[in-house]
């Protein structure tokens, strides 16, 4: 069942785009790990939010992720420019536009 | 630049699958509209929370789309199973895993 995570992170003052480019430095690998979608983007009117939409194969895939070392990798880089302020909420996809495409592309070879 | 807009929405007690159901119904029409991704999903923790993840071609399109007969008819059909507790994040796509397989889907015929 495919799985999503949606979150926001707070930067400190003046690293937003710093973390960004972290968080995007490492998702090619992800696809591999089970991810089908890993969005990154930033407020328009919060200077130092930064928000990600992620879709996986399954929760499991996701929380196995966290041990890439990759993805410990980018957490230790992000971690000391992040103000410890975040929000996420995790959800079973019953379904909707995109997500086929999506999951039908992460089985492609 | 890519849209997302990532939110969840509280029904009434036992009115979740039907709210899903309401927004499920209508989502096809929204490619049309500069839909790439409207996911829509449910939480594992707690029984009434409705959660969905969209990506649009820009904050116009999906501020357009709300005014679709499509669209009203579910929000009029949704609104009565509804709380009325909303959150929502709004963002500026930067990147990321799965965003071109969407926008790239979305442009063809």
């Amino acid at each position: 069942m495919t799985y999503a995570y949606q979150g926001t992170m707070r930067t400190r003052p003046g690293h937003r785009d710093e973390v960004v480019a972290i968080l995007l430095s490492g998702t090619d690998g992800l696809r591999a790990a089970g991810c089908h979608l890993y969005a990154v983007g930033v407020s328009a009117t919060d200077p130092d939010l930064v928000v990600v939409s992620e879709l996986w194969e399954s929760k499991e895939h996701h929380d196995a992720s966290l041990e890439l070392p990759e993805t410990k990798a980018a957490i230790a880089a992000a971690m000391p420019l992040l103000t410890g302020e975040f929000t996420g909420t995790e959800a079973r996809v019953e379904g909707g536009l995109g997500v086929d495409v999506l999951t039908g592309a992460a089985a492609r070879p």
